[in-house]
Order: C-alpha cells, then structure tokens, then sequence
C-alpha cells in the first residue's frame, strides 16, 4: 500500500469525527508460539491500538488487518499536532463507517513487521543482537494466530467483523477459517486466494534488490542501518503496483520537474514522476525494515487456500461468517476476477458472501481512497442482522 | 525486449528458408556528428548487419529497428553451432515475410548500444577509457539520423519499408518524419508516441537500479565490470512489463522449483518464476551494458513526438510514408490505445495509415513471437503497391 500522507485530507483528528489522539499498547505474550514453520518463540509482542469501547456482551470488536507496508497506527492520531492521522482514518471514527461509537476497533501490527511487533528486528534476548533472518519464517497463519491471542486477551468473545485490504484481505479470509465460531463477518478488498506469478514475480524482484545489496549482509545488520538502497528499489517499484497507469498519468503525465531547463541531459531527476519515486524510496527506508519486507512478501507469495486446503471451496468449508469481497476494476496487482473467485468459491461452499466491485481508476490502493460508495457499502454491512438475506450480486 | 532464447524453436539456420550464416560489418562514419543535445563526436562506428541484395534501382532496402536491449543481430547465424538465431529470425528470411530474397534488409545497433556501436562503452581515443556517461545524450533522433547515414553509406536510393516493434516502432516512425521522400512505408508495432508515466517510472526505477549500485561509480567502471547487481535488478523488472500476467501463469503459475521439498521456510528460489527471472537477470548482463541501459531508456523515455513539432499531427505533417501500426491487446507497456492514437493521428494528418490489433495473450513481446497472422500483416504490407488503396480500418 502506499504511504498514508498519500491520502492525507484536510482534517483535524480531534474533531468530533475523528477517533482523536490514540496510544499504541504492546500485548506481550509469554506463552511459547508456534510458528506454522514448526519453528518456536518462547513469547512474542504485538504492538496494537484500540478505539470505540467493549461492550458487556464483549462481542462488538471488530479487527483491522494491514497490508504489506502498514502497521497498527490505523486511526487517530498519536499527537495534537500530528501531520497525518493513521492509515484507514477516513474509514474509522466516530460515525464513519466503521463506527467507533458502535465497534471496538482493533488493529494490530503484525507479527514478523517492524513497528513494535516482534519480527526480525527485535532484539533476540539469547544474543542481544537483532534476530536478522534467524527470526522464526512468517506465514499469513502465524500473523492470523497471533492476533486471536490478542483478541483473547482483550477479552474480546466473538468479533463482529474482520476487515483487511490486500493482504489484510488474506489475513481476514484465513481469521474466518481458521476460528469459525468467533467470527461473524469477513470484509476482505483488494485481495486474493493466492497471487498471480506476475504478483510473486515482483516481490521477487524487491527481495533480489535487497538482499543482492551487499549492505544487506545475509540480514545481519545494525538497527537503522541495512539495505537502504536495496529497500528503496523495492519499494519504488512496488509503488507501480499499487496504482494505476490512469492515475499515475492524470497526477504526473509527462510533467518535467523543472520545465524552464527544457530538455535535461544527463540522469537527474526530470520527470515528476521520477522525483515522485525516489521520495517514496527515500520515505520508505526511513519506516520499515528491509528484511520484514523480505519475511511479509515471503507470507504474501507462499498464501495459497487451495492449495493449502485442497482446494478453495475446502478451505472456505468451515467458515460461519458472513463474507463481503470487494474488487476494484483499475487494480492489476489482485484484480477484480480474483476476488470475485474467492466470493464465488464461497457460495460454491454454501456460505453466505457477497461481491462488490467498484469502479475506480486508482489502481490497487483503491481500498484505501476516500470512497462514499466504499464506506455505504462497509456501513451496510456491518450494521446488517446476520439473519438479513444476503445479496448473490455476483 | 525478452531474451532471443525465449523465442526459440526448433530450426536449422542453414535450411534454404533461413538467412544462414551471417557476418556483422561495422560503419564507421568518420564525419562529425551533432547529436540532438548540440554535443558532438568526431565520428562514430554502427555495427550491422544485411540480408539479401540491394537491388540495380536501389530501392528494396527494409530497414530494421531494434528495441531496447536487442541488436543489429535479427535474422540468420553466426556459426553453424549457434544455438540461436537472431532475435527476428521468424520474420526475415527467404520466402518469409520479410523475404530476403526480394528485400535487402539492413539492420543496425543503435548509437549509444554495446554490441558494437559507438556508445558509452566504448573507448574515448582522448583518454584511452571507455566514455561512461561523458559519452554524449542519446535520443531517437539521433539513432534515425546515424542509421540515414549508414543507409547512404550502403548505396540505398530510398527504403522500401522502415520496420520496429517497441523502440522500433518509435525509430521507425522518427524514420518518415525526418526523411520523408526517402521512405515509402513504415510498420512500428507495440509502441508509442510517448511513454506513459507508468512506463517512465519503471524505466527510472531500473536506472536507480543501477545507478545506485556502488559499482556504478557514475558511470566510469571497466569493461566487464559495472554495477552488474544494479542491471540484473532493472532487467527482472523490465522483463516483467514485457509479458502478460495470463503468459506467466500460463508458463509458471505457482509451480515449485522443489515441489518434493514442501514449504521452503527460507529466501532461496522457491517458485520457478523466480528462478526465471533470476535466470533473465544474469544472462542480461553478460551481454549489456549497464550505462547503455541509463542511455537508452532516457531515450525511450524523452521521446514525445506532440511535444517535440507541436501535435501529433505536426509531427507526422512531413510523412509520405504508407503506414501500418500494430497493436497487441494484451501489451500493457505500451498498451493498443497509444499505437491506435499514432493511426489516428495520421489519419487526422491526411496520410495514408492503418492499424491492426492483434489478440494475443502474450503481452509487449507479442511482435517478437511466432504468429501466422502477424507475417501475413506484413508480408501483405510490404508487398501493396505504393498506389494501392488504403483499409482504414480502425
């Protein structure tokens, strides 16, 4: 996903609408984890936040699933001043569609990232030295399973909803399956049951420029320091991926960044895009750890429900959770057939599941855009009764 | 352009339908030379190659254009053990559809390449080192106008047809608009008359690729040397764009490298569409230069025929070309729109054009691949009569 500020709107996050000023909170478990690797942590931390209250019936949480590049900080703000509020801001809030004066939000970073939750950057106690790629291999499932050992700590007794872009989609999908009776409604966007070979092609080229850095150094590198370079190509190229050609030529076209030069000739920056790129390169390396990149795509390539199941309708067999799957005509990256695959899977499997697809042109991070007929439908659903009909718009 | 290799298929470069065995020649232009940037040369070499015989009125001359990373090498062998022919060789030879028995057909590296032209690679006679980036700005109009003077050099009268996919199609187009009387017909398939931003960005993401490569060193390494991590970055992408999503399902979709070594817990290759690319990226920088590649995509990426004479339609006003544009419905590069609106413009321009789209599902690298429908496009192309009517079936 792109960067938040990307989105920044014009708002005061300590208006009456806004969630308002959030504190991050660390659930440290101290109970042994199992990684679906078979690898172990005698304990691990997941760094969240919460808005909106429990309520008695402790069954009106609903859990925000990140994508590759986001974290836990998904409304509010963490200072009056703050530049920008979190990264889903414009969907969650008091009134907004997801309603914190209804929900009790919660959003967790997850497990193997790099902004609090334990992941190859943590310090491995047995060394006092980051845990660099000796950290234990990361799976969509071990991100689902470690934020069910936060929801439980909260005290949270069923979700009311999980909802998730990219793949925050997969971990919601993969929540429903794996604890059917604690999940009531799935919301997964802008996602898929397993990505295309152009998608792994990709992420594989964003592994090969960091780890072919030679500041990369098989992982092994100080806090703040490692594969900048590498971890900027990366991203820059990602960038691509989540936005549309559409978009990228009405924000920048052919723009020069400084048209009085004319014709510049030589290899600086001349286009608005290029300086477009190298600052989110530059932004990028200054937020996130070149090998949790490494770890998440690893997640990302390797998510595969039939695979994994047997096959799609077998994997979607347990769930009980009414399921929305949003796709977005403009995304490349998880087009619009492979959510609409994953919802007609499910009715195949005899689940309640709706598909809405949105015409945007703005590519994969679509689901992260100020959208009124996005949050209309995210409202409807999760204020529907569970007993309503459900719509097989497919 | 994806490697010839990909391309290949069973044949003898001696069979009486092929070319045969080949010699490259070099032109070595000893006159001054101002490129577009006002930086001058005291002469320069372009590497070629030529099929057929120049006939007694000196008017069967088909020029060939290659694409970014191809070469003067299109058709034919080089020894009667090569592995591969050139990267064209499906399309030119005897009786095929660019018959070499009635054409002379010339192709040549472009100015600014490695494979034998003058370039960044090559030696600067007043330092005894290769000119690295002191080597002067490349654009398109400069490897048109070098190209006019090899075509002079040869004794060609006026070319029968000026041919280009990619790239190609950009020099070919260039082609009729700088030498009007002296080209009769112009075929530029998968191309554009401008980049997009999207294409812009993946270009520089590949050019921050290599220029942030220590190895690098702006510019001024020795041969064979380089940022060779940098380029095999910026060539994975590349070959990304160059192919469709449904081509690499189809020819690796999730396959395992080691299916019988389970879930690999590490950031070795794992699927095969990463060795691929790991594959594409090696072999690309055995064979290219690395400060070739900065020149010649900032050349893909400047060329703008509305910018440069004002219109699209200005630029094509000197044209007396019959012209033919390809478009292939699954290249997202330079996607069919871009090569119908250079057929339109002519059209708009009072000239004689046609556009054809192809379906293929094999992405930017359609012009390249073996398609019966394609050689009869333009075997019936090049075998119209100049008076004949036009299908303007656009």
């Amino acid at each position: 996903m792109t960067d938040p500020e990307e989105n920044e709107s014009p708002h005061s996050s300590l208006a009456s609408s806004e969630v308002g000023l959030v504190v991050p909170r660390d659930f440290v478990c101290a109970q042994p984890f199992t990684f679906k690797s078979g690898q172990t942590l005698p304990g691990f931390t997941l760094r969240y936040e919460t808005y909106g209250s429990l309520n008695a019936t402790r069954d009106n949480a609903v859990l925000i699933c990140h994508a590759l590049s986001g974290d836990h900080h998904c409304a509010g703000a963490h200072a009056a001043d703050d530049r920008k509020p979190g990264w889903w801001n414009n969907l969650i809030g008091p009134g907004k569609a997801v309603d914190t004066n209804r929900f009790f939000v919660v959003c967790a970073n997850v497990l193997g990232g790099c902004v609090g939750s334990s992941g190859p950057s943590s310090v491995n106690p047995a060394t006092g030295q980051p845990y660099g790629i000796s950290f234990p291999f990361v799976t969509i499932l071990d991100m689902v399973r470690s934020q069910k050992l936060l929801l439980d700590y909260l005290g949270v007794a069923s979700v009311h909803a999980v909802i998730g872009g990219s793949m925050g989609g997969m971990t919601a999908l993969l929540f429903a399956i794996e604890f059917p009776a604690f999940t009531r409604r799935v919301l997964a966007m802008a996602t898929t049951s397993r990505e295309s070979a152009q998608a792994i092609a990709f992420n594989e080229v964003g592994r090969q420029a960091i780890m072919q850095d030679p500041d990369w150094n098989h992982g092994d590198y100080p806090k703040g320091g490692g594969p900048r370079v590498g971890l900027a190509i990366a991203r820059m190229m990602a960038h691509i991926t989540y936005v549309s050609d559409a978009s990228m030529d009405r924000k920048f076209g052919r723009r020069k960044k400084n048209p009085a030069n004319g014709e510049a000739y030589n290899f600086d920056v001349q286009f608005e895009v290029e300086s477009y790129l190298r600052h989110q390169g530059q932004a990028f390396i200054n937020r996130f750890d070149a090998n949790s990149y490494l770890y998440i795509t690893r997640a990302l390539d390797q998510f595969d429900l039939a695979h994994a199941y047997g096959s799609l309708e077998a994997a979607f067999a347990p769930v009980q959770a009414e399921c929305l799957v949003v796709g977005f005509t403009s995304d490349w990256l998880f087009p619009p057939e492979q959510n609409r695959q994953i919802a007609l899977a499910l009715l195949r499997a005899g689940k309640s599941a709706s598909y809405a697809e949105l015409s945007t042109d703005l590519g994969h991070d679509s689901f992260l855009l100020e959208s009124e007929e996005l949050y209309a439908l995210v409202r409807a659903f999760l204020e529907r009764h569970e007993s309503a009909a459900v719509d097989f718009s497919i």
